[in-house]
């Protein structure tokens, strides 16, 4: 039987944004989400020539947000938008988000959430309240290998955590492109539209999720090196992070699980690469987004072996990310419509009035968010004083 | 501005079948291409069923192909479909391809094209005396990479060409799962269904258009040896051939270039392990689907250089296949949209009434597809005699 | 206990030569070897300024190979060489090993052993006669990790093998260095230095070598190709080869195990890629002279796994031949010095007056050499003919 | 033209030992150097019996280091030995490197150099008294790929630094074997044998020693944290360390280069992964000890990069430290003899009243022993604080 089609109206990705298309193209893949409304841009010209682009009816496609809401809730309730995916610079992401989730309607936003913790508590007490369903497109939890990995930790395939590192070198920034008109650029690096933090927020707080996600670990404590190298860049382009997990001193000795959190946008020459590491007491495993559909484990009495999506045995999570056969890889795109295919039906189990299983659960939450947030702003006060542990 | 959408029809690709998802899935991405109309299975209850699932509205959920046909023609022009997808197992590909060419409806085929060379000339025939476009989706040639390493052979970035090495690794079939119920396995490996050829048809006559598509090469003559190594399998499963290729003596001595192509299924533990490697005069480049987004160029004279989708400096072609940015993998599915989408383009040219650009038709056409056959033909006839060489 | 020390002669390996510097520092090495007396060139002023370079003793300074063998007779039984190292280019082989083997005087060679079948029968025939070690150079043999892929086999855990693919690739032949003045490309393109095959003989031999050890299968017929790209060059300088395998129907269906062989010296780029992949009933296994630690096994049920020496648990002949620690590369001279270890000790068991093990008789010996001269052989013959398959 | 034989002495390295061995085929392998006397046990049975095992003349075999210098001295100047090998646990580095250090003669001694920067500074004064020549045995530094590294740096080709990442994960000590007889790990983790220092002293050094010599860059200040995982363990088995390198502002914003360096023993699974990435203004490279002859040059207007040892167009010292040919791995015992070839040569300098060259001179020296040391000191006085930064 197909899957009840959802409607999704976007906020912001019209012409020249880039990750809206990423959004769109997602869920077309997915193949059960119908793209029907939008308010593309913050200018209404440049909003509807972008939704005309891309095939809006003219009815749907909106001059601002705020149209686009009181439009859709004058809609009869089983033709308004099922979600909305809010693909907007960071510093709209609060009001729109906000103003959706009141009214019921379910949201996907981007990362990271808002701007500041206190943003992002009340974002989590509205979606409590509403009852909405919330995701936050922290993608690289979507690829397969990476659910795998988490799998194995839960399973304790590595033994009690020790050791984590995660990485993320990026070096599109490298040279003062957001001061010589590179959109994308520009607003990453912009105080008023990312908020605190620079290449911390748009990429360190990926490494937090990934991590967070695959380990199952609490941050105790964090001690941060920020720094900015491009002349007249106003956020950080670098960003070095120790860390202290709680761990309950499952760990042999009961040391704090260590982990070092490295995150650049000035890696001159890498491209995106995110990798994720950990050790425990019972072996270790590695991954890595630029080949992400290989997970290695290093076995200590034995072979490292190389798990591959599409294998035989995998867990239940990265079965079902896994839509080609092996040997075909699915790429960035198949991980982040496995993000959105998750959170739609965890929707359409809410329409069903019935509890979604875990399965459609796993997709990160406004809580996920939430928690990118603090970590955003712990680095940042960290970074700027003298002490060298802050409680996280 | 958008491009036009076009309305797709599919014969084949219904319940259990695997490469008609492929198509949908890389139509949707495309987003530019409408899912209209369908005879997705050879049994009707089953095809309508199938059209049902994925939502077809009922008067074009078709429960023949011939009934597509009949049905598609009787509505105005501009409301039928633009091509049909062919996605059936082979046998079914000829008098669906015919029909459709002949009413003057554009094609997307399968590979192998046909059984026979005889067939695969008609095909030919029929398209040119129509007019349609004729796409046949050899998928790998979609890949960025791939048109990159096609362009630094016609820059002579490589010389003149001395040694092709192109292999195709798969395990699936190491054991006899097509005795077994295994749908996919049982019609690849049934002489009424697949043609004369298993391994040599599914995955040889890949090896032999990507070498031709990034070479340029013609083979002059060709030495084969087909096995067949699970017991109770009536095609080959394992094929290795010599070829030489006409090159007008470029290479300095005046010798044929030479190659070696070898295609397994039964390579037990491989997954889809495609790779071609090319030596010439003054460089060798090497790619492999497993990591598509890398090619290699080896420099006699100085370090090997690693190019990468979504790098500065890239072809047009390469360039215009590449949708997000570096290093965000796009994967089997990126590539295979990038197929349909230069045929799509092709047909919109057409459409208005202008020649399609260069880059447009950069998609491989009926004859590559009947050049595969003629391959197919010309190998199993070798392996079956005494005489070293056969003429290509 | 310390080993016995054993004295070694060359012949061959003064000054502009390669592969003696090799064997020298490879004695050296095993720490147990020391290098007593040398004939290290054809010209005997040369020969004597390259043993001064090297501090050999005047009186074991050698102006001619036959000077050496009759000064070295002429000593003590207890101070004589224990064993002469032969790396002259081929067309010395012949008649130095014969000399020193019919005098009782340990040998080890280089590869290819001789020109001709007649002449490696000979050696064979002469080794036997007088019970002497003879040793061949093949020392691709000597990393451990071949060792533990041909231990794989023999406990079966790839199952009845399939399909072997084997290769050499270098590149610095590309351009007419032979004809330029390079001592070592000169020799091995001069038919009457290298006898009857260049690339063939020179890595081709490898890889025969190579391809036997590990899989214990014996070539049953071939099919060959040989070109010569490089203009003036009067021996081939890329090969390829199919291969039917001797099998007694191991593997489910009957089929002769199949094979490809594939070298060249003019794959540009191309450093010293040695590779080989054998493909079974159970899961393939796979291993790179480039990166020799590491041992690939593909296991069609779930994960491939990495072996790496000084894993624990490795087989006895590969922890033999590991003398350092897990993730220290070895290389190519600790491969070498393997081979030259194990034929020492096989000495030193002959002079003990006991059987060798298992264990130190693990290296090429004369009949290993002599399958490479009959497949040199056989390779021409086939190339220079109509019929595709020739007897080996 | 032969170099001139030296003689060496050792100290420590008997039955049982491992890094003595290790010195001992380096030493062998360079070819040049003989192995003359020895004290290699601290108890003086075991000495001389190991010393019988390895041949030494019993004369030369000495029951203590103080026997030897006595011994030695009492010689003829011209038949001492002409450097003494020190390659004992950590705590007798320093006695025995002052005691013939100011007897004059010259000193190789393993890392890290002694306990406390009092001890590595008498040592600097000492050897700058005397005239000796010394050497740390850095041996990682001894690698053609990253003396290329270095080379690159000082050419600018990757512009002014701002970051450095280096690590070095090994998984032996995963599992409390120091406490269950391991020679090798118990005086590892024994602070009256290793000193201060586990992890850190015993590979933590070698990342500093190599991140300074490739980069050039002097550490301005450090935060650090240390981890013992180990249950009953005595000293660190997990280090990070963030680092602030003093730059003089050359990389655009005048920023400090930033450093992360992560050293683990308990990273499970972990071989000898050693490895060095640094990103400029212009590019960024990558070395990896498990794959020790690759240096990847990252550039970000265009291609990656890959050198290989013996590719032509490497620099001198680069290709000194070259023997074979590209494609054959030289490996860990190939850099360690470029160490002590460096040293060795140096001392023939001195020997034959000449200025070394700078090639000759290429070689780690008591200055960065005693950096080494001082490293060490602040990273854990600084771990043992609250404060974030200690100056270095």
């Amino acid at each position: 039987m197909a899957a009840k089609q959802l409607r999704m109206g976007m906020v912001g990705g019209g012409r020249d944004a880039f990750i809206g298309a990423v959004h769109r193209h997602a869920a077309a893949l997915d193949g059960q989400i119908d793209f029907v409304a939008g308010a593309l841009s913050s200018t209404p010209e440049k909003a509807r020539a972008s939704g005309q682009d891309l095939g809006l009816a003219d009815d749907r496609n909106y001059g601002s947000w705020q149209a686009m809401l009181a439009g859709e809730l004058a809609r009869p309730a089983g033709e308004r938008i099922d979600f909305v995916s809010i693909v907007t610079p960071n510093d709209v992401h609060y009001p729109v988000a906000r103003a959706f989730a009141e009214a019921g309607i379910n949201v996907v936003c981007d990362k990271p959430l808002v701007h500041t913790v206190e943003q992002a508590d009340d974002l989590v007490a509205t979606a409590r309240q509403s009852g909405v369903v919330f995701a936050v497109t922290y993608n690289y939890t979507g690829y397969p290998m990476v659910k795998e990995a988490r799998h194995w930790i839960e399973q304790g395939r590595i033994g009690a955590i020790r050791r984590v590192v995660v990485e993320y070198a990026q070096g599109w920034l490298s040279h003062p492109i957001d001061a010589e008109g590179h959109k994308q650029a520009a607003w990453r690096t912009d105080p008023a539209r990312a908020g605190i933090a620079g290449a911390l927020g748009d990429i360190g707080t990926h490494c937090e999720n990934l991590a967070s996600y695959v380990t199952g670990l609490e941050i105790r404590e964090l001690s941060a090196d920020l720094a900015t190298f491009v002349p007249g860049r106003r956020l950080d382009d670098d960003v070095s992070v120790l860390l202290r997990f709680a761990s309950g001193g499952a760990n042999s000795a009961g040391e704090d699980p260590r982990g070092v959190l490295w995150v650049s946008q000035v890696a001159a020459g890498a491209k995106n690469r995110l990798t994720l590491r950990v050790y425990g007491t019972a072996g270790g495993l590695l991954w890595d987004q630029e080949d992400p559909d290989r997970l290695l484990f290093l076995d200590p009495g034995g072979d490292a072996t190389i798990a591959r999506a599409g294998d035989p045995g995998l867990c239940a999570a990265a079965e079902r990310a896994t839509h080609l056969f092996p040997g075909a890889p699915e790429g960035f795109l198949g991980a982040f419509a496995n993000i959105d295919a998750n959170a739609a039906d965890t929707m359409r189990a809410k329409l069903a009035g019935r509890e979604p299983t875990e399965l459609e659960l796993d997709f990160p939450g406004v809580a996920d968010g939430a928690r990118g947030v603090r970590f955003m702003e712990r680095v940042v006060e960290n970074a700027a004083g003298t002490a060298k542990w802050s409680p996280f």
